[in-house]
């Protein structure tokens, strides 16, 4: 049978929290501002998930994420009082810190497990703009960059995984979602795809407390994706 | 300057004629059909660019290619006589064998060293799905699969490129058309972006007429991607 592994990539495979506070403090200590980074990335990462749901309630038509991203920067900018410092080159540029996003340690050995096994592409929110620079930063390598942008809208609408299975030429259920979000994996599920959830307990950083454990019966739970790989060698 | 590198692949980057000759002959062996596969190859092909016409003039919306292929097939079955021999299943299968096309010899080299000057994705008429199996039997590693199913229309309609280019976050003149075919490169001016011509003498067989030479001003013109990527890097 014919697979295909889709993955959430912010949180799931790269440490958004980590890349955009060391990214933002390059820029902050050009500047001589103490602006604690980790706050600053948390905050631009609050405003994500609100920006998004415009376009799902249908208040607003899909954009790409980099949209929302730089709107979301001159709101976190001006919340923290800095928004003279970064005129609007200087906005361009900070916010391709989502595109310097390191990998969490146990992903390039997992995904290079899994490729053996099916197709591998991101189920992202992200654009495929975004998606391929920060696929070269973190060394992933896709076989085709599916979700948000293929079918035009946010995750978790059912449709993003509906057309990520059809734009691969697979039926939903020859597909696995992996990801470190019960949120995420319950719309998988109910779109008739497989499920994966590994569990990244710093993701939001010290204090965490949602998506410690998975909340759903999914098809696998897995410490990381290296242990995912071992699950699916050892049914294979 | 950020740039991509995007590619023509049905003779480009891979032996369709020789591909599709070789699946098909596996077939025909197996019934006893002394069809002659390069002449049903040849055949198949030549239904191609009038079923996308079709298209491209709007006498029927997008549809992905592999769909215009089993229609082609349907009826090249037909033209040779041995549609009896292939019930629905076995057309399913035989319609894989555009999955199964081998890279020309210098296709490998060329784009590891093209890797490091940009992005790299087909620019195909291909469907993803039928671009990521491809991919994976002739070994081409893309960032980001664009071209005909991210546009939903066909080369060579203008939009194909100008989308691909968008898609992958770069204006037009940053990128580079590399095909095997004038026309692709034409319309891939037109659209503004660079153009590369790389000649493939024997893509339709011995005694190939069309495409043995550039005929227009193209950005580069090169023996083929090895010789490319020098002039990239020397340009560098």
């Amino acid at each position: 049978m014919e697979k295909a592994f889709i993955f959430d990539v912010f949180g799931t495979l790269v440490d958004w929290r980590e890349g955009v506070a060391k990214f933002a403090n390059v820029a902050f200590e050009a500047r001589g501002l103490d602006t604690d980074p980790y706050r600053f990335a948390e905050h631009w990462r609050s405003r994500y998930d609100p920006a998004m749901e415009r376009v799902r309630a249908g208040d607003r038509g899909y954009v790409p994420l980099d949209i929302l991203h730089r709107e979301n920067l001159d709101e976190t900018l001006t919340a923290f009082g800095i928004e003279a410092e970064f005129d609007d080159e200087a906005r361009v540029e900070l916010n391709h810190a989502w595109e310097h996003l390191p990998p969490w340690p146990d992903v390039a050995e997992g995904m290079d497990r899994l490729r053996r096994f099916g197709l591998l592409g991101p189920c992202s929110n992200a654009s495929v703009a975004l998606s391929v620079r920060l696929a070269r930063f973190a060394g992933l390598q896709w076989d085709a960059i599916v979700g948000a942008e293929t079918a035009q809208a946010y995750k978790p609408a059912l449709e993003v995984y509906k057309r990520s299975a059809r734009t691969l030429g697979l039926p939903t259920n020859h597909i696995v979602m992996v990801a470190a979000h019960n949120v995420d994996l319950a719309a998988a599920a109910d779109a008739g795809l497989q499920t994966a959830f590994i569990p990244r307990l710093s993701e939001h950083g010290p204090g965490q407390t949602n998506d410690l454990t998975a909340e759903g019966d999914w098809s696998y739970v897995a410490q990381d994706l290296v242990h995912l790989a071992e699950q699916i060698e050892a049914r294979s």
